[in-house]
């Protein structure tokens, strides 16, 4: 977490204890915290307050941009067998998960293809849109293999589509990924629910926000007093949103000069990996088309959980999956969507940087790996 | 907050980032933190680890165990129509909305009769309970007056209604005023489902916990990866978790003590209050059947939200109703429920002591209200 966010944070954490919803001074000061929160979130990606949700998470945020918008419409009388979600086969858990939940209610679940390097096809995408087709949700940029999504190019789609059909298809953009490493900007994501996870731009666990565009209608996914116009009912977590606040805002500030910089340690650590370590194929695009802080690579026929506890003791913390895929082995979901390829998808490992990232370091684990891999190689 | 709830958060706010789910040993160490604050609420509420589990505070604690509990036998086949609740006109918003919801849907929701103290009437929940009942919902104390159920009598007339109907009816307690004043011991409590809130118990906001009993089975309000066993999908609020560890292991340790001294000093104040201020009453039961640190008076006539704003500026940080139940106004949905009478239900005020609070500051505070009441009287 940056400093400046727990700095933030600490006074309420401590001393200014008060309910936002009560009418004395102390809750007075805590709804102040955080209409402030709110409007640093909405000035950094350019919307207005009244927009923007503050929530217990990403996957509270994703689960109430899609259960809250098909939900809405089921209340307003419209059947789950007359709606269609369109998304992909390399979407988050909490996506996917929610996808699984209104496909066994009966609404129409529809996938579009994605090319090898995990971007929508947008042939694909033409086709499975229907009048039926109430919800569009895609990740910015894919937690797994960093592929960020043509969102200009499908919105523009969508736009056809809805003017072919006289309807209304909201984009929700998991945005997750997004913050420090691409505009969050609202207008130019063309997304009617934007959903953020502060923990993965430098801010605190169990805060995320929902971020609505005017014609987005959601219904809460639980019940309870009236806090954010009640969306997300219970007393306020000020201390996590005064930090959300503050992390969203720093995030955005100087989002491209930090993604650039990154994308060049980046594709030099990709390039010295690949060339080091026999056999390993990178998963995801290369370039623009790579959100900065990711590489993900397979290396087949490598134990890579194994290979990643032996990096751990190297001091290197490295993943194989999406933690939220859940601990303890198995394929990446993903990798095997993209590749088909079930060698390739029970080898992968990711490897997250930070601004702070250096190419040296890059290396070191690159040789390191190497290393380990040529041991295990002469070992079977 | 707690001095010692924040001093265990802040390493993991500052320095331990790392993703419980990971498997290096970042995450270890996150995952560990997680376990260990498991641990100590399972010690505090004396039940096993694993009927522990974290939620994003005690609204959704209280959402997790209802529309848990309701979707979970939807699931298995039950119709929404076989289905019956039991709960009372005085529960927070947490609880009586998910109430509504399921209305809608189709459950049958059966109102306990609660006497003038809001005290559930024992006869009144026999003759509501039928072969239809899967859940009874009540909170352990009303957060607006104080009241405490008498949990022995009413699991013994649900266990009773069990034997008759052959049944299994979960008991569903919102615990979230108990934790600083009345045991939460598991076992004594009767509960099969028990929904706490951090925040109430001197431990961070935006954390709360659900206890259950081994025969209640509930299912998952959102999707996402496997956090929680599945049951509060989301990377961990690791800060969060580690306080509520710490809140609630102090909270229960010296109940008891706190209640009786705290008690006495409410019972002093209350007097005072109701000699000093004319017209006043007290809304809720006297005694044991109330919670230590409540007291909830009405002063029919008097614009009780402006005496709010006046004892605030004298410094006495005073609620009309329950925050939850909204800013603004209004009756008290409780007190109205209790009392029938919409004067008294308009002018209520309720102070919420705490274990350093002095009789002298009560008296304090009951002169200034009484001053304030006066002048307001000779004003009209």
């Amino acid at each position: 977490m940056a400093d400046a966010v727990f700095v933030a944070m600490e006074p309420f954490l401590r001393t200014e204890y008060g309910n936002p919803s009560a009418i004395h001074t102390e809750g007075l000061v805590a709804r102040q915290a955080i209409e402030a929160a709110r409007a640093q979130v909405a000035r950094a990606v350019q919307v207005r307050p009244e927009f923007v949700t503050f929530t217990g998470g990403g996957t509270e945020a994703n689960n109430l941009a899609m259960v809250g918008t098909i939900e809405s419409l089921k209340t307003a009388g419209r059947a789950y067998a007359d709606m269609s979600i369109v998304s992909t086969h390399i979407e988050h858990p909490s996506v996917s998960k929610v996808l699984n939940h209104f496909s066994a209610l009966g609404v129409q679940v529809a996938y579009v293809e994605v090319d090898e390097y995990g971007t929508v096809v947008l042939d694909s995408l033409k086709n499975l849109l229907s009048e039926k087709t109430v919800l569009v949700s895609l990740a910015y940029a894919n937690s797994e293999i960093g592929t960020i999504q043509p969102l200009h190019a499908i919105k523009k789609v969508l736009k056809s589509a809805e003017q072919r059909f006289d309807s209304i298809i909201l984009l929700h953009v998991d945005a997750a990924q997004a913050p420090l490493w691409l505009s969050c900007q609202f207008d130019s994501v063309g997304a009617d629910l934007l959903a953020l996870d502060t923990l993965k731009c430098c801010g605190p666990k169990g805060t995320g926000v929902l971020i609505q565009s005017r014609r987005a209608q959601i219904k809460a996914i639980s019940g309870g007093g009236g806090q954010e116009k009640g969306l997300r009912p219970g007393t306020e977590n000020v201390p996590g949103i005064v930090g959300a606040g503050v992390a969203l805002e720093l995030a955005q500030a100087h989002w491209r000069e930090r993604a650039e910089q990154t994308t060049k340690v980046r594709d030099e650590g990709i390039d010295y990996l690949l060339s080091v370590i026999p056999g390993a194929l990178l998963n995801g695009p290369t370039g623009e088309d790579r959100i900065a802080n990711n590489i993900n690579l397979s290396v087949a026929g490598l134990d890579t959980e194994y290979a990643a506890v032996v990096l751990d003791s190297k001091g290197f913390a490295v993943s194989t999956k999406s933690a939220c895929a859940g601990a303890g082995g198995g394929e990446s979901a993903v990798v095997l969507a993209v590749t088909q390829d079930h060698t390739r998808a029970a080898a992968t490992l990711r490897f997250s940087i930070g601004p702070q990232t250096t190419s040296d370091e890059l290396m070191l684990l690159a040789d390191t790996l190497a290393a380990h891999a040529h041991r295990m190689h002469k070992l079977t």
